[in-house]
Protein backbone atom coordinates (compact mmCIF):
# COMPACT_ATOMS: atom_id res chain seq x y z
CA UNK A 1 0.00 0.00 0.00
CA UNK A 2 3.06 2.34 0.36
CA UNK A 3 6.63 2.50 -0.81
CA UNK A 4 9.34 1.42 1.60
CA UNK A 5 12.86 2.21 1.21
CA UNK A 6 15.06 -0.93 3.13
CA UNK A 7 18.78 -0.28 3.14
CA UNK A 8 21.60 -0.64 5.17
CA UNK A 9 24.23 2.54 5.41
CA UNK A 10 27.50 3.04 7.51
CA UNK A 11 27.16 5.33 9.98
CA UNK A 12 29.24 7.64 7.55
CA UNK A 13 26.29 7.41 5.30
CA UNK A 14 27.90 4.59 2.27
CA UNK A 15 25.59 1.96 1.10
CA UNK A 16 28.59 0.57 -0.63
CA UNK A 17 32.36 0.40 -0.29
CA UNK A 18 34.71 2.59 -3.34
CA UNK A 19 35.66 1.01 -5.98
CA UNK A 20 32.92 -2.03 -6.93
CA UNK A 21 34.53 -4.56 -9.20
CA UNK A 22 33.41 -8.20 -10.13
CA UNK A 23 35.36 -9.64 -7.63
CA UNK A 24 33.63 -7.39 -5.01
CA UNK A 25 30.54 -5.42 -6.44
CA UNK A 26 29.62 -3.69 -2.69
CA UNK A 27 33.20 -2.28 -3.19
CA UNK A 28 36.08 -2.67 -0.90
CA UNK A 29 34.17 -3.10 2.31
CA UNK A 30 30.89 -3.31 1.32
CA UNK A 31 30.17 -6.85 2.61
CA UNK A 32 31.00 -5.18 6.20
CA UNK A 33 27.83 -3.21 5.98
CA UNK A 34 25.64 -6.56 5.46
CA UNK A 35 27.30 -9.05 7.81
CA UNK A 36 24.14 -8.34 10.26
CA UNK A 37 22.06 -9.96 8.02
CA UNK A 38 23.51 -12.63 6.06
CA UNK A 39 23.73 -14.54 9.73
CA UNK A 40 19.87 -14.59 11.19
CA UNK A 41 17.77 -17.32 9.87
CA UNK A 42 15.45 -15.09 8.07
CA UNK A 43 17.94 -14.21 5.40
CA UNK A 44 19.38 -17.53 5.06
CA UNK A 45 15.92 -19.36 4.52
CA UNK A 46 14.93 -16.95 2.04
CA UNK A 47 18.17 -17.64 0.21
CA UNK A 48 17.60 -21.59 0.39
CA UNK A 49 19.77 -22.11 3.30
CA UNK A 50 19.14 -23.88 6.93
CA UNK A 51 20.48 -22.31 10.26
CA UNK A 52 21.27 -19.42 11.42
CA UNK A 53 20.47 -16.84 14.27
CA UNK A 54 17.25 -15.89 15.42
CA UNK A 55 16.35 -13.01 17.77
CA UNK A 56 15.05 -9.24 17.95
CA UNK A 57 17.31 -8.96 14.50
CA UNK A 58 16.19 -11.77 12.75
CA UNK A 59 12.09 -10.82 13.68
CA UNK A 60 12.11 -7.42 12.01
CA UNK A 61 14.31 -8.50 9.59
CA UNK A 62 11.59 -11.27 8.93
CA UNK A 63 8.53 -8.67 9.60
CA UNK A 64 10.19 -5.97 6.86
CA UNK A 65 10.25 -8.78 4.36
CA UNK A 66 6.82 -10.04 5.68
CA UNK A 67 4.98 -6.82 4.78
CA UNK A 68 6.92 -6.30 1.23
CA UNK A 69 4.76 -7.77 -1.93
CA UNK A 70 6.66 -6.75 -4.73
CA UNK A 71 10.17 -4.89 -5.55
CA UNK A 72 11.75 -2.26 -7.53
CA UNK A 73 15.66 -1.91 -7.82
CA UNK A 74 17.96 -0.80 -10.42
CA UNK A 75 19.70 -2.20 -13.41
CA UNK A 76 22.45 -2.34 -11.20
CA UNK A 77 21.35 -4.27 -8.57
CA UNK A 78 19.87 -6.63 -10.66
CA UNK A 79 22.83 -7.43 -12.92
CA UNK A 80 25.05 -7.11 -9.48
CA UNK A 81 26.56 -4.02 -9.81
CA UNK A 82 29.83 -4.04 -12.07
CA UNK A 83 28.40 -7.61 -13.23
CA UNK A 84 27.48 -9.33 -16.72
CA UNK A 85 24.92 -6.72 -17.44
CA UNK A 86 27.53 -4.02 -18.39
CA UNK A 87 28.93 -6.13 -21.10
CA UNK A 88 25.61 -7.89 -22.00
CA UNK A 89 22.35 -6.43 -21.46
CA UNK A 90 20.45 -9.81 -21.91
CA UNK A 91 22.27 -11.52 -18.97
CA UNK A 92 20.39 -12.80 -16.29
CA UNK A 93 22.04 -10.97 -13.50
CA UNK A 94 23.80 -12.89 -10.50
CA UNK A 95 20.49 -13.73 -8.59
CA UNK A 96 20.29 -17.43 -9.56
CA UNK A 97 17.87 -19.75 -10.64
CA UNK A 98 15.97 -19.00 -7.27
CA UNK A 99 16.08 -15.21 -6.37
CA UNK A 100 15.44 -14.70 -2.48
CA UNK A 101 12.64 -12.13 -3.74
CA UNK A 102 9.38 -15.23 -4.59
CA UNK A 103 7.93 -12.40 -5.87
CA UNK A 104 7.53 -9.71 -8.56
CA UNK A 105 10.35 -7.85 -9.29
CA UNK A 106 10.75 -4.53 -11.47
CA UNK A 107 13.92 -3.44 -12.47
CA UNK A 108 14.46 0.30 -14.10
CA UNK A 109 16.46 -0.10 -16.96
CA UNK A 110 17.06 1.53 -20.57
CA UNK A 111 16.68 -1.88 -21.89
CA UNK A 112 13.55 -3.67 -23.10
CA UNK A 113 12.92 -6.85 -22.49
CA UNK A 114 10.63 -9.98 -22.02
CA UNK A 115 9.90 -11.08 -18.31
CA UNK A 116 12.40 -13.54 -17.18
CA UNK A 117 10.06 -15.91 -14.82
CA UNK A 118 13.08 -17.57 -12.31
CA UNK A 119 11.94 -20.80 -9.70
CA UNK A 120 10.27 -19.58 -6.80
CA UNK A 121 7.68 -16.99 -7.53
CA UNK A 122 10.31 -14.39 -9.09
CA UNK A 123 9.55 -12.88 -12.16
CA UNK A 124 11.77 -9.87 -13.28
CA UNK A 125 10.01 -6.93 -15.18
CA UNK A 126 11.82 -4.70 -17.25
CA UNK A 127 10.36 -0.99 -17.01
CA UNK A 128 11.99 1.15 -19.50
CA UNK A 129 9.59 4.53 -18.88
CA UNK A 130 10.11 5.52 -15.68
CA UNK A 131 10.01 5.21 -11.89
CA UNK A 132 6.76 6.60 -11.76
CA UNK A 133 5.48 3.41 -13.61
CA UNK A 134 7.41 0.89 -12.36
CA UNK A 135 5.77 2.34 -8.82
CA UNK A 136 2.45 2.20 -10.44
CA UNK A 137 2.99 -1.63 -11.81
CA UNK A 138 4.80 -2.75 -8.47
CA UNK A 139 2.25 -1.27 -6.18
CA UNK A 140 -0.84 -3.18 -8.38
CA UNK A 141 1.45 -6.70 -7.75
CA UNK A 142 2.00 -6.17 -4.35
CA UNK A 143 -1.74 -6.10 -3.89
CA UNK A 144 -2.32 -5.30 0.09
CA UNK A 145 1.39 -5.48 0.68
CA UNK A 146 3.99 -2.98 0.54
CA UNK A 147 6.52 -2.59 -2.70
CA UNK A 148 10.04 -2.71 -1.39
CA UNK A 149 13.44 -0.76 -2.20
CA UNK A 150 16.43 -2.11 -1.38
CA UNK A 151 18.72 0.26 -3.95
CA UNK A 152 20.68 0.70 -5.25
CA UNK A 153 21.60 4.43 -4.08
CA UNK A 154 20.80 5.77 -7.61
CA UNK A 155 17.49 4.81 -7.45
CA UNK A 156 16.68 5.37 -4.20
CA UNK A 157 17.91 8.46 -4.58
CA UNK A 158 15.26 9.06 -7.40
CA UNK A 159 12.19 7.73 -5.38
CA UNK A 160 13.35 10.50 -2.74
CA UNK A 161 14.34 13.23 -4.98
CA UNK A 162 9.96 12.40 -6.01
CA UNK A 163 9.10 11.98 -2.83
CA UNK A 164 7.24 8.86 -3.42
CA UNK A 165 8.94 7.45 -0.28
CA UNK A 166 6.51 6.22 2.29
CA UNK A 167 8.87 4.45 5.19
CA UNK A 168 12.24 4.45 5.47
CA UNK A 169 14.17 1.43 7.28
CA UNK A 170 17.45 2.17 7.57
CA UNK A 171 20.28 0.24 9.29
CA UNK A 172 22.60 1.79 10.11
CA UNK A 173 26.14 -0.56 11.33
CA UNK A 174 28.92 0.55 13.54
CA UNK A 175 31.25 0.99 10.53
CA UNK A 176 33.13 4.31 8.95
CA UNK A 177 33.64 2.95 5.04
CA UNK A 178 35.44 6.27 4.19
CA UNK A 179 34.07 6.37 0.98
CA UNK A 180 32.11 4.84 -1.63
CA UNK A 181 28.61 5.15 -2.64
CA UNK A 182 26.29 7.83 -0.25
CA UNK A 183 22.34 6.94 0.28
CA UNK A 184 22.11 10.36 0.69
CA UNK A 185 23.97 12.91 -1.69
CA UNK A 186 23.07 16.76 -1.62
CA UNK A 187 19.30 16.76 -2.86
CA UNK A 188 19.82 20.79 -1.71
CA UNK A 189 15.96 22.06 -1.62
CA UNK A 190 14.38 22.83 1.66
CA UNK A 191 14.60 20.99 4.75
CA UNK A 192 12.99 17.86 5.08
CA UNK A 193 11.49 16.80 8.47
CA UNK A 194 10.93 12.91 8.92
CA UNK A 195 9.16 11.44 11.86
CA UNK A 196 11.13 8.58 13.92
CA UNK A 197 8.58 5.85 14.15
CA UNK A 198 11.44 3.48 16.13
CA UNK A 199 14.81 2.59 17.04
CA UNK A 200 15.88 -0.80 17.43
CA UNK A 201 19.67 -1.83 19.18
CA UNK A 202 20.68 -4.96 17.21
CA UNK A 203 23.01 -7.08 17.54
CA UNK A 204 26.07 -4.99 15.61
CA UNK A 205 23.26 -2.66 13.79
CA UNK A 206 20.56 0.51 14.49
CA UNK A 207 17.23 -0.60 12.98
CA UNK A 208 15.80 3.25 12.42
CA UNK A 209 12.12 3.39 10.39
CA UNK A 210 11.31 6.98 9.70
CA UNK A 211 7.80 7.82 7.93
CA UNK A 212 7.08 11.21 5.80
CA UNK A 213 5.25 13.33 8.50
CA UNK A 214 1.41 12.87 7.53
CA UNK B 1 39.50 9.97 30.93
CA UNK B 2 39.18 9.80 27.24
CA UNK B 3 37.99 12.03 24.20
CA UNK B 4 34.28 12.14 23.60
CA UNK B 5 32.74 13.99 20.47
CA UNK B 6 29.04 14.63 21.19
CA UNK B 7 27.20 16.08 18.46
CA UNK B 8 23.75 16.34 16.56
CA UNK B 9 23.73 14.84 13.05
CA UNK B 10 21.22 15.03 10.65
CA UNK B 11 19.87 11.66 9.05
CA UNK B 12 21.23 12.55 5.54
CA UNK B 13 25.02 13.25 7.76
CA UNK B 14 24.75 16.88 8.12
CA UNK B 15 26.13 19.03 11.16
CA UNK B 16 25.34 22.19 9.97
CA UNK B 17 22.97 23.47 6.83
CA UNK B 18 24.46 25.36 3.60
CA UNK B 19 25.01 29.00 3.28
CA UNK B 20 25.77 29.66 6.54
CA UNK B 21 25.76 33.84 7.44
CA UNK B 22 25.60 36.22 10.29
CA UNK B 23 22.23 35.86 11.08
CA UNK B 24 22.61 31.95 10.65
CA UNK B 25 25.65 30.76 11.57
CA UNK B 26 24.65 26.83 11.71
CA UNK B 27 23.22 27.27 7.83
CA UNK B 28 20.03 27.00 6.64
CA UNK B 29 18.01 24.57 8.58
CA UNK B 30 21.18 24.24 10.52
CA UNK B 31 18.48 25.39 14.01
CA UNK B 32 16.29 22.60 13.18
CA UNK B 33 19.21 20.18 14.38
CA UNK B 34 19.09 21.40 17.89
CA UNK B 35 15.29 21.07 18.66
CA UNK B 36 15.23 18.28 20.55
CA UNK B 37 18.40 19.67 22.84
CA UNK B 38 16.93 23.15 23.27
CA UNK B 39 14.03 22.19 24.75
CA UNK B 40 15.58 20.32 27.63
CA UNK B 41 15.48 21.12 31.18
CA UNK B 42 19.45 20.12 31.06
CA UNK B 43 20.51 22.56 28.51
CA UNK B 44 18.21 25.60 29.97
CA UNK B 45 19.60 25.01 33.21
CA UNK B 46 23.04 25.26 31.58
CA UNK B 47 22.54 28.18 29.55
CA UNK B 48 20.91 30.15 32.98
CA UNK B 49 17.48 29.69 32.09
CA UNK B 50 14.88 27.87 34.05
CA UNK B 51 11.63 25.18 33.51
CA UNK B 52 12.13 22.80 30.49
CA UNK B 53 11.34 19.00 29.38
CA UNK B 54 12.68 16.31 31.62
CA UNK B 55 13.14 13.13 30.62
CA UNK B 56 14.69 10.23 29.18
CA UNK B 57 16.51 12.85 26.18
CA UNK B 58 17.16 15.21 29.20
CA UNK B 59 18.63 12.37 31.87
CA UNK B 60 20.81 11.03 28.58
CA UNK B 61 22.25 15.07 27.98
CA UNK B 62 23.01 15.83 31.62
CA UNK B 63 24.84 12.00 31.66
CA UNK B 64 26.96 12.69 28.90
CA UNK B 65 27.26 16.53 30.35
CA UNK B 66 28.66 15.77 33.61
CA UNK B 67 31.13 13.15 32.57
CA UNK B 68 32.80 16.03 30.35
CA UNK B 69 35.18 17.71 32.78
CA UNK B 70 37.01 20.15 29.77
CA UNK B 71 36.30 21.09 26.01
CA UNK B 72 38.21 21.49 22.48
CA UNK B 73 36.60 23.63 19.95
CA UNK B 74 37.65 25.31 16.31
CA UNK B 75 37.70 28.85 15.97
CA UNK B 76 34.65 29.25 13.92
CA UNK B 77 32.64 27.52 17.05
CA UNK B 78 34.66 29.78 19.19
CA UNK B 79 33.35 32.71 17.41
CA UNK B 80 29.81 31.65 16.10
CA UNK B 81 30.63 30.31 12.82
CA UNK B 82 30.87 33.31 10.17
CA UNK B 83 30.68 35.73 13.51
CA UNK B 84 32.80 38.25 14.47
CA UNK B 85 35.85 36.43 14.74
CA UNK B 86 36.27 36.80 11.21
CA UNK B 87 36.68 39.98 11.17
CA UNK B 88 38.65 40.78 14.40
CA UNK B 89 40.75 37.54 16.10
CA UNK B 90 40.34 39.39 19.14
CA UNK B 91 36.69 39.18 19.32
CA UNK B 92 35.42 37.56 22.14
CA UNK B 93 32.64 34.82 20.13
CA UNK B 94 29.31 34.86 21.14
CA UNK B 95 29.38 32.82 24.23
CA UNK B 96 27.87 35.43 26.04
CA UNK B 97 29.58 36.73 29.82
CA UNK B 98 28.77 33.22 31.14
CA UNK B 99 29.41 30.44 29.04
CA UNK B 100 26.89 27.59 29.29
CA UNK B 101 30.36 25.12 29.82
CA UNK B 102 31.79 25.74 33.63
CA UNK B 103 34.75 24.64 33.11
CA UNK B 104 38.31 25.01 30.82
CA UNK B 105 37.86 25.28 26.77
CA UNK B 106 40.63 24.74 24.81
CA UNK B 107 40.54 26.45 21.39
CA UNK B 108 42.00 25.57 18.15
CA UNK B 109 43.80 28.38 16.27
CA UNK B 110 46.19 30.37 14.77
CA UNK B 111 46.16 33.35 16.43
CA UNK B 112 48.21 33.66 20.06
CA UNK B 113 45.88 34.98 22.19
CA UNK B 114 45.70 35.54 26.40
CA UNK B 115 42.98 32.85 28.11
CA UNK B 116 39.67 34.58 28.03
CA UNK B 117 37.81 34.11 31.97
CA UNK B 118 34.73 34.08 31.70
CA UNK B 119 31.81 33.73 34.81
CA UNK B 120 30.64 30.95 35.96
CA UNK B 121 34.13 28.90 35.41
CA UNK B 122 34.87 29.39 31.82
CA UNK B 123 38.27 29.95 30.84
CA UNK B 124 38.89 29.84 26.71
CA UNK B 125 42.35 29.15 26.12
CA UNK B 126 43.75 29.54 22.79
CA UNK B 127 45.89 26.54 21.48
CA UNK B 128 48.02 27.60 18.22
CA UNK B 129 50.39 24.50 18.41
CA UNK B 130 48.00 21.60 17.05
CA UNK B 131 45.18 18.94 17.44
CA UNK B 132 47.45 16.64 20.21
CA UNK B 133 48.64 19.97 22.32
CA UNK B 134 45.34 20.56 22.60
CA UNK B 135 44.34 17.32 23.86
CA UNK B 136 46.75 17.07 26.14
CA UNK B 137 46.20 20.16 27.61
CA UNK B 138 42.34 19.03 27.78
CA UNK B 139 43.08 15.66 29.36
CA UNK B 140 45.23 17.84 32.35
CA UNK B 141 42.35 20.19 32.82
CA UNK B 142 39.53 17.49 32.91
CA UNK B 143 41.33 15.66 35.54
CA UNK B 144 39.01 11.98 36.29
CA UNK B 145 36.89 12.93 33.61
CA UNK B 146 36.37 13.11 29.60
CA UNK B 147 37.68 15.63 27.33
CA UNK B 148 34.76 16.66 25.45
CA UNK B 149 34.73 17.50 21.51
CA UNK B 150 30.85 19.52 20.15
CA UNK B 151 31.95 20.55 16.93
CA UNK B 152 32.69 21.95 14.37
CA UNK B 153 32.94 19.02 11.95
CA UNK B 154 36.77 20.14 10.74
CA UNK B 155 37.46 19.64 14.46
CA UNK B 156 35.83 16.09 14.76
CA UNK B 157 37.08 15.40 11.58
CA UNK B 158 41.10 16.33 12.40
CA UNK B 159 40.45 13.76 15.47
CA UNK B 160 38.62 11.25 14.10
CA UNK B 161 41.52 10.82 11.50
CA UNK B 162 43.97 10.93 13.78
CA UNK B 163 42.54 8.24 15.62
CA UNK B 164 41.92 9.98 18.82
CA UNK B 165 38.29 10.06 19.84
CA UNK B 166 37.46 7.34 22.02
CA UNK B 167 33.59 7.62 22.33
CA UNK B 168 31.25 9.19 19.91
CA UNK B 169 27.68 9.95 21.33
CA UNK B 170 26.23 10.89 18.06
CA UNK B 171 22.25 12.19 18.33
CA UNK B 172 20.59 11.41 14.82
CA UNK B 173 17.85 13.73 13.88
CA UNK B 174 14.69 13.00 11.40
CA UNK B 175 15.53 15.32 9.07
CA UNK B 176 17.01 15.86 5.66
CA UNK B 177 19.26 18.97 5.31
CA UNK B 178 20.00 18.02 1.45
CA UNK B 179 23.32 20.02 1.79
CA UNK B 180 25.63 21.30 4.73
CA UNK B 181 28.78 20.43 6.25
CA UNK B 182 28.81 16.62 6.76
CA UNK B 183 30.43 15.41 9.74
CA UNK B 184 31.78 12.30 7.74
CA UNK B 185 33.97 13.08 4.39
CA UNK B 186 35.16 10.68 2.49
CA UNK B 187 38.49 9.59 4.43
CA UNK B 188 39.54 6.90 2.69
CA UNK B 189 41.56 4.68 3.77
CA UNK B 190 40.52 0.91 5.05
CA UNK B 191 37.08 0.59 7.12
CA UNK B 192 37.11 1.74 10.31
CA UNK B 193 34.65 -0.80 12.57
CA UNK B 194 33.66 0.68 15.94
CA UNK B 195 31.53 -0.69 18.90
CA UNK B 196 27.67 0.41 19.41
CA UNK B 197 27.36 0.31 22.70
CA UNK B 198 23.91 2.01 22.74
CA UNK B 199 20.43 2.93 20.82
CA UNK B 200 17.99 5.03 22.96
CA UNK B 201 14.95 6.37 20.85
CA UNK B 202 14.30 9.60 22.33
CA UNK B 203 11.77 12.35 21.57
CA UNK B 204 12.51 13.66 17.90
CA UNK B 205 16.48 12.32 18.03
CA UNK B 206 18.34 8.81 18.46
CA UNK B 207 20.97 8.72 20.46
CA UNK B 208 23.97 6.68 19.44
CA UNK B 209 27.16 5.56 21.51
CA UNK B 210 29.80 4.23 19.80
CA UNK B 211 33.39 2.99 20.96
CA UNK B 212 36.74 2.01 19.14
CA UNK B 213 36.86 -1.91 19.57
CA UNK B 214 39.55 -2.46 22.17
Amino acid sequence: MGLTLDITMSLDGFVAGPNPTLEEPLGAGGELLHEWIVRLASWRRYHGLEGGETGADDELAEEIVASIGAHIMGRRMFSGGAGPWEQDPRADGWWGEDPPFHHQVFVLTHHEREPLTKEGGTTFHFVTDGIEAALERATAAAGELDVGISGGAAVAQQYLRAGLIDTMNIHVTPLLLGGGTRLFDEQGGEPIGLELVRAVQGHGVVHLTFTRPS
